[in-house]
């Protein structure tokens, strides 16, 4: 739901009658050795094995920022990653008489540099180990699904717990393989991150929602973050005394040589695939979910537009939440669009009955079908259970109710002992339950809340008996004979006598306890503690069959990887927001009879997209620049310009924004930020046709810095390769 | 404001690289042989002075819908041409019971075949010849400009009356090089067009709005009408015992050959161009007229819609009116692109001042200086009357006011001799006039067209006092005290007390005299007979300036052809209706910076457009066939599969719809249907980057013949070249 989590995969390429088959997978950096003979043969020129070791060079120079990647370019700390990515922190220090959104931000030397977005961290890995055995190895077959999620979760928390015994680390136990793995990664955690430098929206975010998910692009997606530590080196709250983190590793830059048909590599830490999900899944998901969500997000931006005026105060809170329902519409229309291109139903039926084809022959492990026939009614199950949770999530969308279930959630689980409380309520989430608590303001208008949530409401209103949530209708007095005017009495009374519109009630309420709360006559604190025993139903049954999942989705996954192994193909997990390897070529598309994508556009596609109104207005230096031709030492012979954004056909999805696009030497020669809308259903299946990765060159970003923005400062820091 | 006048243009295309230069101009066919060695080079097979006898072959075998072209390719008088130029007899034809739209129609034989809607005819063109002595010889400098129009007016009327002479024929005296030529055009009128095959909306309207303009492109945009004339061989109204009219000339169809880089030439008749518009035009027409239109259009697209509602009866009504006014939207929206796109402004002043400067030099004719100069101070007069009368438009935009103000003009035009009635009130225009009176009930609905009234007259009573016009105002009670509800309150009374939406009261009011009508209490009328004297000054105005123009224009396209000449370019008359030759080759392009067109598309492309609903919903047949494979003798090698459309550097505007697509031995190849959104601004001046024309291929139109319709009677009728 946000422009950071886009979807997007690379692909095998039928272009003009030459089929060139891309290499699908988004793979751990320790899997790369497996497949050293093709990277070397796609054009990789340093050792295979030198990327698997996640705290050496280049992988040591490749952090993440939560939701995005970055990576190291100088010596002193700093960071490139997406216009996209750090254009909140650019927001954050926006003031009608600063407005960096519209003229872009400079710092011309470090003393000028802001703070980042409250909340903004870096996180540099230091260790990775595998940790199988520590999570799974005492566990027993006999435990119903909700013993063994607790087990799993119970040993996931504490090894966090050991290591972040070192202050100023943050740790992590993702499952790869759908659990077939653990691996704790432990990661060190820089608080104190200011920005650098980014350049005006109508570079960093040319072409704005109208050219999001499409092709040609010309988007100057790039900006500047630099990572701050105390005098001691260890991580430290923003202050003056702080000094420019050393980091280990850091990219050189290139300015040169990237051409079509080379090889690249992109490096950083995509959010999430759904690449082995059971065709029950599948079914659910595009038969039922997405087609249902494209109509009532449809609702959602129409309440929200109807309730906030272009030019009100309101959506100017709204603007963000708008971006992000519009993206995800869109997104998820091309979704459905890729599913019924590919035939990723018929696809996902076919693939299953090979891989059980495969079991039931001799040899072939036949055991594992029970496991996964098992597993395919744990899905269904899923399913089932998720279209009935559908409408609470949708009556509960109000975000004053949300931040009162999580207050209250809060409250029960601050009396337990650390170790015992659900993830995300534990001491080490305080900071980003206060930040939570804090950051509703920004996005927050009572007026549209309402409307949004009395929109919800009356389409719940219209459902059968069979999805009503009792103790939703009790508490809120709905009934057959209960109308419109009465239902808008109510709410209004919810928003006239609330005070959970006030940050610092929120926070203070941070620390109340069970009994104070239920004692609350607020009416979204009331409307939370009435809806608790229902919000605990749905995440027991959500916990017991994950439980049940995670006994079966291994045995699964075990299956896929030998299956895969006997033709001679090395499966990779499903992305898990770790960091991930994915390698390919410069490559353009076909993605439509008739319609052929060049692999690079160039600087005049700006003067020509251009019409002087957001999102097209580049700023007239640049329009100027580029009318003179003068492309200084960054012009690509081949296309007759400046390259500005390139495609290729990487494997990549969200969270991949940000990352180091690197060529066959391990330099940056971009930033991945963004997929073809024709490429976002391959977080489903790969479509080798038509999936394509977006990436901002690096030459571009040169050009910008040099010529348009003077960035020379930041120029002169970074190890530029001619 | 109709999708058959569409407007593209062909031209030079820049090609990854390479440079081709479009060969620009709708030549008449006259001025073929003084082309002959480009035709030659580019490919033309036959001798290039063949092309220029209009009733010979091939031209004898190209006729005109009016708006539409067509070409004779049987010697039974079938005829082809566009799908969305015969819908309109489709949809007259089709019931609940024999929808014919979704359908589609054949007749299996003669005896099926169905009559074409009211008003259909098919111009054969039988003579031509230059008759500028006639209508200028005894023109005087001194004539006032009303003299000058009146004058060239009466030497048209008299001209056609005399060629009128013989019954069956329509004969018009066009001016071409903006009257420094005039011609006589003879044309034999087939009043009984029957239509014999249409393919479904489903093939044939495939794509829709959505496609409109659009490339890649999946159109079956063909159809067939057969002509049919008395027994003794002259036109007759429909009658059972009519025969089919025997062409003397037909064009052989291609079945295969027609590959990328092939000459390629499209013969029809172009309605209007504007490329030697004067500066003050264009800027008023680019600065004020399009821009306001904009706006305008897409208010009077929402104002329809909300008050015919989709799915009501009136909505049914309104469709075509929609559809023409969002094409027309779209048009002009792509005209400003594109004008900003080439500079068309900037192009204009440099060809002013390159032309001025040619002039001026010296015997270049120095003297044509003035006239020019005369000519720009024309044609500021007249941008500054159309902005004045823009109101005056937009308040008479209710369809029962604008039948109100042609009957009463037709009884004061009937009351004179007939060569002395204003064109479109004469003998020869009685039938026209009738059909008019009638269609209105097809596509009005008093709350709709009051709505739409309304609408305007509200946006007018917000401009300032200057852009008022007093008799309007007198006549709906208009001043600054009333309001709103009163303005409804008179309108509400005009369509209660009103007759004029019976079609019979209509028809009856075209024999009423001008005192009937004045003593008429029907308010539309006396609204009609109080706008009179406004309607008069305006059309005195621009008949005025009209003809001060017709004494300076020749001079300027005088210079324009020297200039052109002594530059060893053929100057070609904008587009007037008449028969024009345009050629190129088949041509991809480059519509933007990193996107590409290809040349031709699929078959396997409608597979994967196909979303099951309109305008996206292929016959199941058709889906399986391509399922299949089953290309028959169709396929094209290069593209490995049977072509459906194709793109060419043609030349074309709005009225070739239909227009034959000659390959270099005059074989049909496909026919012409629409132009690129890139395209559409090269009425006003030539892009030689993205101008491109689409053509429906023959082998895609036999294919589904062929395959899906089974209408091998037509196939058989025609001689398939192979």
């Amino acid at each position: 739901m946000s422009r950071i989590l886009f979807a997007c995969a690379s692909t095998a390429l039928l272009l003009v009658g030459t089929n060139v088959m891309a290499k699908e997978g988004m793979f751990t950096p320790e899997q790369l050795p497996q497949i050293a003979e093709d990277l070397k043969a796609t054009g990789l020129n340093i050792p295979p094995e030198r990327l698997s070791d996640l705290t050496a060079f280049p992988m040591g120079a490749i952090v993440s920022l939560g939701g995005c990647s970055a990576s190291f370019v100088s010596p002193k700390g700093l960071a490139v990653t997406n216009h996209h990515c750090a254009r909140g922190s650019v927001q954050y220090n926006s003031t009608p008489e600063h407005n960096y959104l519209e003229n872009g931000f400079l710092a011309k030397t470090m003393n000028e540099e802001l703070p980042a977005a409250p909340g903004t961290r870096m996180w540099v890995t230091v260790a990775f180990s595998d940790v199988t055995e520590q999570v799974l190895g005492e566990l027993d077959n006999d435990m119903s699904g909700r013993e063994r999620y607790d087990a799993i979760e119970q040993k996931q928390k504490t090894l966090i717990a050991e290591c972040e015994a070192e202050e100023g680390y943050r740790c992590s136990v993702p499952a790869f393989f759908e659990g077939l793995e653990y691996k704790l990664i432990k990661q060190m955690e820089i608080r104190d991150v200011r920005i650098a430098y980014a350049p005006a929206d109508s570079i960093g975010k040319y072409g704005g929602d109208i050219d999001n998910w499409m092709w040609p692009r010309h988007t100057g997606d790039f900006s500047f973050y630099r990572a701050y530590v105390g005098p001691d080196g260890k991580p430290a709250d923003f202050s003056k005394d702080n000094v420019p983190y050393q980091p280990k590793h850091m990219l050189k830059v290139s300015a040169a040589g990237l051409n079509e048909g080379d090889f690249v590599m992109a490096v950083g830490y995509p959010g999430s695939t759904n690449r082995y999900a059971r065709l029950a899944t599948v079914d659910y998901t595009f038969g039922w979910m997405y087609p249902t969500y494209v109509d009532l997000i449809s609702t959602w931006i129409d309440t929200i537009e109807d309730a906030a005026p272009e030019g009100s105060e309101a959506r100017i809170k709204y603007e963000s939440t708008l971006a992000g329902l519009n993206n995800f519409l869109k997104n998820t229309e091309g979704q459905l669009a890729g599913a019924k291109r590919v035939g990723l139903v018929e696809r996902r039926e076919k693939r299953e009955k090979s891989l059980n084809q495969w079991l039931q022959n001799a040899g072939n492990k036949p055991d594992l079908l029970d496991a996964i026939s098992a597993l395919d009614d744990v899905s269904a199950q899923q399913a089932t259970k998720s279209k009935q949770n559908f409408w609470y999530n949708n009556i509960t969308r109000s975000q004053l109710l949300a931040a009162a279930q999580t207050l209250y959630r809060n409250a029960i689980e601050q009396a337990k002992p650390d170790a015992e409380r659900e993830p995300g309520f534990q001491e080490r989430d305080s900071s980003r339950l206060e930040q939570s608590m804090q950051r509703i303001d920004r996005r927050y208008d009572a007026k549209v809340d309402k409307a949004v949530w009395q929109k919800f409401i009356n389409m719940y209103r219209e459902q059968p008996a069979t999805a009503h949530i009792d103790a939703f209708d009790e508490a809120l007095g709905l009934s057959g004979k209960n109308d419109d005017s009465s239902l808008d009495a109510t709410l209004t009374s919810f928003y006239e006598n609330t005070q959970l519109d006030e940050a610092k009630y929120r926070l203070s309420l941070l620390s109340a306890n069970k009994e104070e709360l239920e004692a609350s006559n607020d009416p979204f604190i009331k409307l939370a503690v009435a809806l608790y025993p229902t919000e605990m139903k749905i995440e027991n049954d959500a916990k017991a069959l994950a439980g049940r999942a995670a006994a079966l989705q291994p045995k699964y996954m075990r299956a896929i990887i030998d299956w895969q192994k006997a033709q001679n193909s090395l499966a990779y997990p499903d992305a898990n927001s770790t960091l991930r390897v994915t390698y390919g070529t410069v490559l353009g598309g076909k993605p439509k009879d008739g319609l052929i994508y060049e692999p690079f556009t160039r600087l005049e596609g700006i003067l020509k997209k251009d019409t002087a109104t957001e999102p097209f207005n580049s700023p007239a230096k640049q329009l100027r620049l580029i009318e003179d031709k003068k492309y200084g030492p960054y012009q690509l012979e081949s296309i007759g310009s400046v390259p500005v954004n390139f495609l290729t056909d990487l494997d990549s999805t969200g969270g991949n924004s940000g990352s180091a696009t690197l060529n066959a030497d391990a330099e940056l020669v971009g930033l991945l930020f963004d997929g073809t809308f024709e490429s976002v259903n391959s977080d489903w299946d790969f479509d080798p046709k038509t999936t394509r990765t977006i990436h901002v060159d690096t030459r571009y970003m040169l050009w910008v810095m040099q010529y348009v923005d003077n960035a020379q400062n930041l120029i002169d820091e970074m190890t530029i390769v001619k």
